[in-house]
């Protein structure tokens, strides 16, 4: 038997024929904005399911399940998307429409959720944690994430939850586009680790930094420059790193003082370059964390799936009805 | 059939005998103090149960379980107390010495789990909360909790969850004597309540607030006092009160936006006070919380069984080994 995960992204929809040993078999990518309005991409994840069946010569009497992971709030009563920025969606008909798309053979074995926790339920199964307790927090442009207790996924009443990137860690802090103020992910994002290089670069102090060799504007500033001027030592992204450190530390010290999962994993982009700051996290968490006995404290790693995230998701698209 | 609760507590030690419908058949009470050292308590405890026993002639066979709630880290695969600040327990042989000192017949019976986690039990169970998810949060000289996840409370890998009061709102703040700064029970115990009462009192303004007739140092002043206050209309308690609602409100909103429990009760003395703070606090939260359709968030309530708390932490004591 088969399955297929489709991960609908703001940048691509990528979609895979996943066997029994949870691996892609074989992929398909599109460009999300060549899809188009809601109607036409409801149309293109069916076509792209579709295709990798036909070409791979199946029939929906192969297919245990499809499952699709959107970036929004993914209502599983009713089967509509509540809120999905990156598409322009909100209060999208979402199931029945694809249901639809892909026909009556094929509707029944159709599963959706928040694409946050499908990466989670990705990097969960094909990592081969073995833990009741597992939270994935994902650092990119915000701080998203999934939480899995007892083999299942927390949603939550409104399939919201796991907003760790909207948790106040600064009540009188940086004003946040959800409305609040100090919240984690103006902090301890990949966006926010730009914003601290960029501020520190325009002090006196950082008119020498290599980061302006780099960027010599904000938009051009992202993470692997700012990585690779840490590797070279530079003065000003070595302050920042050691101040964002700080800040990723305090969000995941709460985290763990609200859930003490066995495993808290740590995944996007930015951990590309672990080895310069995990260490330090850890150090910093360990001696923070509410707790009596260290032997038995959550354990916090990098996702294995890093390397190509997109195929965690799309994995994990295609086990959502398990979790 | 009968179950038997303790709730081991820095004032008191409660014991009851609990029946089919967990309601408190006879109860016991001894001053903690009384007890003495670890193991004059143990041997305390195990005389309570024997008691409670013999004065209604029950045998072992008509007991159940027996269920004792520690205000302290409860390690159930070791048995051990990890820390109990309130008692000066660190890392005591608890659960082998009690089943020792309660015999043979009754040992097998024998549960423990944290107070928090106890009493989050005795209210879910005795509140009649039909939720998948149901936090409690309760205020205090502290702030502590518990969380229930699909019938089972979420102890956490080292039996260390749900430490509302150690989640950092403020990562500039307040020294707090975690180690770590501006933990959330640094800004809305009951306790910190109390501090910025105080704090106010003695400014310029506070000089004739008419805290100043109810008491005249730190000490004196409590909840119930600061609340009287408040019904007087008190410009000072007022204003005081109106700070502590938007502390509160920004630690649960961040519970919130973590678990989306479908039920999030307060409980701790001052929620006798709700009728004064609880609407504010379920507008702000509202207004705060990330998620996209109001009609499904978090309910925000009261504990039922605030009227006699210590009650709710025997019965739930009594019912550790149903979750």
């Amino acid at each position: 038997m088969f399955r297929i995960g489709v991960d609908v992204g703001g940048t691509n929809i990528a979609a895979g024929l996943v066997d029994d040993s949870y691996e892609i078999v074989r992929k398909l990518s599109v460009k999300t904005r060549d899809a188009g309005s809601v109607d036409a991409m409801i149309k293109t994840i069916a076509d792209m399911v579709k295709e990798l069946m036909s070409a791979e010569m199946l029939s929906a009497s192969h297919i245990e399940a499809i499952g699709v992971g959107v970036p929004g709030t993914a209502d599983l009563e009713t089967g509509k998307v509540l809120y999905a920025n990156n598409l322009g969606f909100e209060n999208v008909e979402f199931l029945g429409a694809l249901k639809t798309a892909l026909g009556k053979e094929l509707s029944d074995k159709l599963h959706f959720d928040n694409d946050a926790n499908a990466a989670a339920i990705g990097e969960y199964i094909t990592g081969g944690y073995d833990a009741d307790s597992f939270v994935m927090v994902t650092i990119g442009t915000g701080i998203g994430g999934g939480i899995i207790i007892n083999g299942k996924v927390l949603r939550g009443c409104n399939y919201a939850a796991a907003e760790f990137g909207h948790m106040a860690i600064d009540i009188d802090g940086i004003d946040c586009n959800c409305g609040r103020k100090g919240c984690y992910e103006d902090y301890a994002s990949a966006t926010a680790l730009v914003e601290q290089a960029w501020e520190i670069m325009n002090t006196a102090a950082g008119r020498s930094s290599s980061l302006w060799r780099k960027a010599e504007t904000k938009e051009a500033l992202d993470g692997e420059k700012f990585f690779e001027a840490v590797r070279e030592k530079d003065a000003c992204a070595l302050i920042v790193l050691n101040n964002y450190c700080y800040y990723l530390s305090e969000g995941l010290t709460n985290i763990i003082n609200i859930l003490q999962p066995e495993i808290l994993v740590l995944s996007g982009g930015i951990t590309k370059a672990a080895d310069l700051f995990l260490y330090s996290v850890k150090e910093k968490v360990s001696r923070d964390v509410y707790s009596r006995d260290s032997s038995k404290n959550t354990k916090i790693m990098i996702a294995k799936g890093t390397s190509d995230a997109g195929d965690v998701g799309v994995i994990g698209a295609a086990l959502i009805d398990k979790m």
